[in-house]
């Protein structure tokens, strides 16, 4: 496990060593941040600095990757949020953007902005890339992978649906918690792993990567047939059923709310969310 | 006007210097590419170097922004392309992106992929941001205005319409001529421009940027209230009437083709169509 964290004013990649005591971060030389500069071969092989470990309760944790390349979203990819929302099953990948400023750290707050009432949660698995590649064959997919974490993609569901591309309600400046943590393939399990979201101790989403429509290799391949993905470019695999916008009544977070999205063996990112003070 | 270029190994931005035998390029002192490091005031205050001066013709022109932090394009912007699309007139413009990958230089060749059967151009004026801001009011958008620019938003149509969601169809890598010149705003008229489109000899687009339905202050307003925009980000205003995929018969771009993109004060970009050599 990896994260990215700020202590003492210096910005750091460090292995995640789990004690009972809590998570201590040992700092690994010369890497500032997991992304674009920490293809698979160099997480491997960096040196790890012990003597200036630090409990992970003390330092800042950024968005484990905080400048990705691309970020690419997967929609509707889980057979029940596709029902409903009242689509037919999808044969291609419904794929969209946001940018890398719309990240926030795993434990920042979710700021509401004024512009928009209806602020929506959705949990998913996200894929980090952690080598360059273009046109990868669905069966090597597996070797263009850095590593799996937890993203929370945040929507603006009244700015998704203004026009039929939905750019602006997905790219909010500061809205999407990413993180805490890296899993490398050996430490993660991706195929059946349970996601769910419980928002003010209710459990609002509830489903399991195997659901996904398109599965991770195929959407590896699906994108790197457009454009080179790169060390750090982050795949967000979509969100199951359940999300606010579709429920009766419908749902969304207010300020004061918190939520906690997880997905099973790979991480737990617990938000509060507040109003944004402008 | 300024441009980013390569001569003899080096990236720089030059001061271009139009003259009846050619344009000249002269440097700009530390400056290595229009971008996120040349805010208004930098290129403002720049010295150059004349004696390093040397002719357009002899140099790589380079996309004028290479790399730009983000590219958000606007769809359906002109009220001819609305109608041939059979969408209702927008409230809102469609916003959607291209990848920084996406640009190719004004001179590069625009390269057909093998698997689309379906690339199609698009004329649009672009504006490149200035300065950074966020929910920049309408009426201030002209101070964050670096300059105006040309795009050919080259568009696999049978890749943008695999889903209701257009990335896969608009971010090609290499696709996307961008330049030739950023023309800031002192020496640019914008609100009546011609934009055409000429294929094989014949125009195919022809509309100038009155008939735009968000002027750009509306554009520049409505991307920065989600997202902060920064020196370098380019704003594509959306294509006119025209394309390809809507004509009939349809007409795609073929190996061999030359085909330019002009917008009338602001420049011409005139590139040769190959197949891509896999």
């Amino acid at each position: 496990m990896y994260a990215t964290y700020e202590y003492e004013g210096r910005r750091r990649v460090g292995r995640v060593e789990p004690r009972p005591d809590g998570d201590r971060l040992i700092p690994l030389t010369g890497l500032s941040e997991l992304g674009r500069d920490t293809p698979g071969e160099v997480l491997a092989s960096a040196t790890e600095l012990p003597g200036e470990s630090v409990a992970a309760a003390e330092v800042y944790l950024c968005p484990v990757v905080p400048h990705p390349d691309k970020i690419v979203c997967v929609g509707l990819n889980y057979l029940a949020h596709v029902g409903e929302s009242g689509r037919d099953l999808p044969t291609y990948p419904v794929l969209f953007t946001k940018f890398a400023s719309s990240l926030i750290g795993p434990r920042d707050d979710i700021v509401l902005p004024p512009e928009s009432a209806q602020v929506d949660y959705e949990a998913e698995l996200a894929v980090v890339i952690g080598r360059a590649g273009r046109r990868i064959p669905r069966e090597r997919a597996h070797e263009y992978i850095l590593g799996y974490t937890v993203a929370n993609d945040v929507t603006m569901r009244d700015y998704q649906y203004k026009t039929h591309q939905w750019l602006q309600g997905k790219s909010w400046d500061r809205s999407t918690p990413l993180g805490p943590y890296l899993l490398p393939p050996a430490e993660a399990e991706v195929t059946a792993a349970r996601v769910r979201t419980v928002l003010g101790g209710k459990t609002v989403q509830d489903a399991d990567t195997s659901l996904l429509i398109f599965d991770i290799p195929t959407l590896i391949a699906t994108v790197s047939e457009f454009t080179t993905v790169l060390p750090g470019d982050v795949i967000l695999t979509g969100t199951p059923g359940g999300v606010g916008f579709r429920r009766d009544p419908q749902l969304f977070l207010q300020d004061g709310d918190e939520i906690t999205v997880e997905v099973e063996g790979i991480g737990a990112l617990t938000n509060r969310v507040c109003r944004e003070r402008t």
